[in-house]
Parts: structure tokens; sequence; C-alpha cells
């Protein structure tokens, strides 16, 4: 309190307020499933416009800390969840932050028929002839991750023109092709004889997937399985 | 652009020019690396206050989607990436939500000094004593997850008197011991010998691992490394 007086007469911003009352919910001055004071209460408390606490709390709610409500206002949130932000980098990106010299092989690449857990993942209700391509990323010449993905023609008619043995699928789309939706699903597997000669590694050696599916305006773009290599993490924090 | 025209007359709220400026970074109007026009223009152009336009920007970064910078301005992401928002539930209100009775069973309980990865994991530089729990998760009881836990006895004192047989430790320290800082990592695993026995599962199944810290004030919470069961999937979206 001490510090609030200190500092009412200063003008504060909303990351001052957001702050402060992120504070009081760490120090369990509100307590998980606690309704705070409404907005205009804790802005005479602390000095500072409405719309200040408006913003702190939007903040806050997007963090998973507070909920806002339109009728009940905010609580703290009772079940409260760990919330991280995940970002997954284009392929030759990761490997060139890790370092090492990114290498790419196109292994196939045809028109075919969705096969059903593909026209599934895409939520389609009928199967659509669409762009399969299996490639492999390299790190220093060594398997660093494989991918198998299905395009759709549909929105992506272009990449039949595309030369994907010189230039990536993950990255053509990442550059060309923006998502307004996506599904992400991350698993273990245990490498069947395919994966174990494609990545080099012993049959039966447990994996990282990664599973993206992406959509704009509710029509499928791409949908990839990157089966990553043994000892491989994704790191994230807040 | 006749939408602009159209709407211009109506006050707009910043999720409408965000949701503007982001339509044109997904139809590549405004391409990967471009420099956006500043603040102020597009405020005129679309009829709004410059603070609107600011908190609409502030949204569009916080997504990913442009970058702001104090001294060159916003641009659009030159690399872009596929960032997603990851909320992991209390692992009782995770089984819950499945439709699943949710059990729990403590296996192991003591203090013990930190090996190197867990003082590792923590940024320590000696090792500390600590509490060490392993605990089964189970749903309609079968294993689920089985954790294997170090608590600070610096930061959590009061978790020496708590029964953690009967409620379990991720339960506690969500509920009681907010974090201001986390690590979060996935990756596999081949079942070891007590893998495979505690969760019932055939030795060198592949595990997917969540390992998580958490830190307040830059002092250690707790570590944990939760190992899933075979099929056991991590999803999120946007």
């Amino acid at each position: 309190m001490t510090q609030v007086s200190e500092t009412r007469a200063a003008r504060r911003s909303w990351q001052d307020i957001r702050d402060e009352i992120h504070s009081r919910v760490l120090s369990r001055r509100y307590k998980p499933g606690d309704k705070l004071p409404r907005d205009e209460d804790i802005a005479e408390e602390l000095g500072c416009a409405r719309s200040t606490v408006q913003r702190a709390m939007q903040d806050l709610n997007d963090a998973g800390i507070v909920e806002r409500k339109r009728k009940s206002g905010t609580q703290v949130r009772p079940d409260p969840v760990t919330r991280a932000t995940l970002d997954i980098p284009i392929t030759r990106v990761e490997v060139e932050a890790r370092g090492a010299r990114y290498g790419y092989q196109m292994l196939a690449r045809g028109h075919e028929m969705t096969p059903p857990p593909v026209a599934s993942a895409f939520g389609l209700s009928a199967p659509e002839e669409m762009l399969h391509i299996e490639a492999l990323h390299l790190a220093d010449d060594a398997p660093f991750i494989l991918e198998d993905r299905w395009v759709s023609l549909g929105t992506c008619p272009e990449i039949v023109d595309v030369d994907l043995s010189v230039q990536s699928a993950n990255e053509w789309l990442v550059m060309h092709k923006p998502y307004d939706l996506m599904d992400l699903r991350f698993y273990a597997v245990n490498a069947n004889g395919e994966m174990a000669a494609r990545l080099n590694v012993s049959e039966g050696a447990a994996l990282l997937v990664i599973e993206r599916s992406t959509w704009i305006g509710k029509r499928p773009i791409t949908t990839v399985r990157s089966v990553t290599t043994p000892g491989y993490q994704l790191l994230t924090g807040s």
C-alpha cells in the first residue's frame, strides 16, 4: 500500500496497474475464485482512468490470471492453468538458430486423394485431391525432421508451379499462405520401419511428433505431421 | 476499401482496426518484412484515434503477426512463426474434462538433496535439500500421468504440513504458489523399467514427457517431470 500512495500522484500506465493487480494475485490478497472490485473502484483506489484498468484487466485475462465476464465482472481464475506461448519457427530458421547448416531433401511429391486421417484432420466430408509431399529437413547433413504434408489445391493452386525440391513447402507456405485458424497437437510415437530408415534411428525409438493443420476462411491450407529425431525438445516459457 | 469507406463514419473499435490490418497481412497487401505506415497515418486513413491503432498493433504484436520497435516503427514479421497459446490445466481437472473419474496415489515422499539435473533445471549453483514426491494420477483407475516432483522448502515451507497422500502436490501448488517465471519443455522417451511398471505399459513404449519448472522472484518453487501414457496428446490452436 505504501507503494500505491507514493506513486498515486504520478500518471500510471496500464502496465503499472496490471503489475499491481498481478502482485495482489501473487501475494494471495486476491485468491483463486475471488471476485475483484469493479473497474471503477480499482481506478479510484489506484488513481487512474477506468480505461487504464480495463486495458490492464484485458492483459491479465489474456495471460490466464483473471477471467472477465460481461455480466459478472472480473474474478481470479478459480482453476489456474499453466499458460504458455509457443513459437514454432520455420524449420530452416530453427536449424540455423542451433548453429547448424540447414539442408532439405524432397523425398516424394504427387497428387493424391486424401486418406481418412487427413480428411478428418481438415474436417472434410469427402476426400479431395491434394498435393502430397514427403520431405526431410537436415541439420549438418543429419536428419532433423521428417515431414509428411498435404496441401490443398483449392487454397494453394500456385504451389504446383513451385520447385519444392529447392525450397521447402514449409517455407513457401509460411511466407505465402497465412492462416486464420490452426490446430496443433503433440504426441510421442515409436519409430516404425519407414521413420527409422528415413531418420537413421533404431526402430522403436521414441520420437516427438508435431501435427499442425491450418485453414483460411474455413478452407483447408495444409496439414503436416513433423516427426522429430531423438533428443528433440520443444521449449517455451513465460 | 469499400468496407473502409462504408464504416468510416461509425466509431471503430480497436478490434475492428486490428482485423482490418490483419486482413491486409492475410491478403499480402502488407507482406512479410514490409514496413507498415505510421500509426498516425493508419489512424487518419481508417478514421480512428491514434491510441486505437496503438492498441490494435499491440495485439497484433502479441499474436506474432507484426513486430513493433520503439525506433523503427512496425513491420510485418519477416520470419513468421506458428504461435499458439497452450493451457495446461490441473491434472484432476484434465481427467474430469475427459469424463473420467480422477484418482491419485502418492508413491514416495521424502527430503532429499537435489540431484544434478534438478539443480540444473532450477539454475542452482549448489544442491539444496528439497521435498521429493513421486505420484501417480489415474483416470478411471488406470495410470494417466506419473509425476516426479521436487519442491523448494525455501519458498514452500508450509508444504511439509500438507497431507499429500490426499491432495496432490500439483493441485496444492497451483492453488497456493503462483509463479512469475516458468520453463516448459516437451519431449519423447522410451519407457524404462520403472516407468513401464508404474504406468502399466510395455518397456520401450514411446511416452510424451512434459517438464515444468517455476520460480517466484527468481527463487525456485517446483520442478516436475510428468510422464504421460501412450496415446496422450497435447492439443492447442488459434
